[in-house]
């Protein structure tokens, strides 16, 4: 719920500096917030998506979407604090969705990439509707420290972790990946030709 | 039923404009009318989506697409009719998502936000896939012409209107709001950072 | 299965020629290879997908997209390989979507329909992440070749030919239809104005 209220802060920020109205800066907070807990739930057959079946996500979606209307001098583009709000969102989704892969018995491998997805998904469409490369093909460390926190959470479970301690395992890497990755400029890379 | 007829024109119309050969006219009036539909199963969790339980839509859905090649010269990018078809279909959208999110029982808040999501869902992947900004970022009011009628329609179901009226209502709302804001270049404001 | 991994190849390649980063070329390999049959499940109301059901399918998009990355002299863009590859993929998925949606009892434009899904579906998504006009949209006989393919295992299936014989005359039609279309650069008319 954390991470659908800072999603749906730095979408409707980004939705702000690509210059949208009202509704446009809307549309775009609530689908990054939302789409990664859909997809997640429609790939683990989890119909109807939790965030349809009561109106408390798509309220938090709405409500942190216009909070982020006077936080305006706070998320100017590229500033730090959206940065930073991204990727505590990015940590908290690839926990959620890789702990409820678990839950469901889903494979350890299929818990990862659902973390991943779950993180990523909200980003891509925020991207491709704003008519941005996504960011996951263009930030090496983006949907990396997504599967990596994804990847802890799952070792911590399989090691008999307590839930609650796994996820905080797997958040912490993922946080810590994507801020490092951020802060030194980390790279995987390019293959052309 | 209607609704997905007039899509498949509209989206086909715009794919003309856009150059498309013959399949890339059909497909994009094809996914035009059938993907908000597609979108309000999958989030209410009626599976198969009722689009593909029978040949029926498919079945329109291509027909109107391929229609919409006769009627070319009346068909002109930007021209009246495919705006006001375009209403049309928006509100008959809106009001079948809305409709059926209550008569599975949904929140009120989730059956406005499905009645938008039906209504826009469709013009959205049509716009991507031809490469457009969406619709519903540039146009103010073309989701909050959806999002009104639906509500209009839940407030109406609530007040215990027969399912029928409700549904006239919200049509006549959405339709009224879409065409108003046409007419009148309604604009919502626009926060640039 | 084979088809999973060739698409994996195939949009890996098409991600380096785009001159993303390992992670980059990674993702969109992965998502050209499973979304296919992913909205193929979706849309026929079998969920999970199959490819989130077990580590298999997951496992082989990711081993696919990394075998790309040694082979890259191979499969420079627009090169002979990657558009043969690319047809044999088209071909199985065409095959395999309308073959599961008879199996499952749907109607035999319902099973035409989600042949070509299946079969286009992962190369839209791989284009629209990477910025490009989607494939379907640009080449004639790429979603009408999977249209033929899935056709004519449907037929084959209503003349009573056993299965694997239906799905085997669905996929010479698609890859002939695909590989004649390239060679002779066949187009449908275009319908501007």
């Amino acid at each position: 719920m954390a991470g659908t209220t800072v999603f749906a802060v730095g979408g409707a920020a980004i939705g702000m500096a690509a210059g949208l109205d009202l509704l446009g800066v809307v549309v775009v907070g609530f689908s990054t917030a939302l789409v990664g807990g859909v997809l997640r739930d429609l790939l683990l057959g989890d119909a109807p998506p939790a965030a349809f079946r009561s109106p408390l996500r798509l309220t938090v979606a709405i409500l942190g979407s216009l909070a982020a209307i006077p936080l305006r001098p706070l998320l100017g583009a590229g500033s730090g604090v959206v940065v930073v709000l991204d990727a505590i969102a990015l940590s908290l989704f690839a926990v959620a969705g890789a702990e409820k892969a678990l839950s469901l018995r889903a494979n350890a491998i299929v818990a990862v990439a659902l973390g991943a997805i779950t993180a990523v998904g909200g980003g891509v469409v925020r991207d491709v509707l704003i008519g941005r490369t996504p960011i996951v093909l263009t930030e090496s460390f983006y949907a990396s420290a997504a599967i990596l926190g994804a990847l802890a959470l799952v070792l911590a479970a399989r090691l008999r972790l307590d839930p609650r301690w796994a996820m905080a395992v797997g958040f912490v890497v993922c946080l810590a990946a994507r801020l490092a990755a951020v802060a030194f400029d980390w790279r995987l890379p390019v293959f052309t030709g």
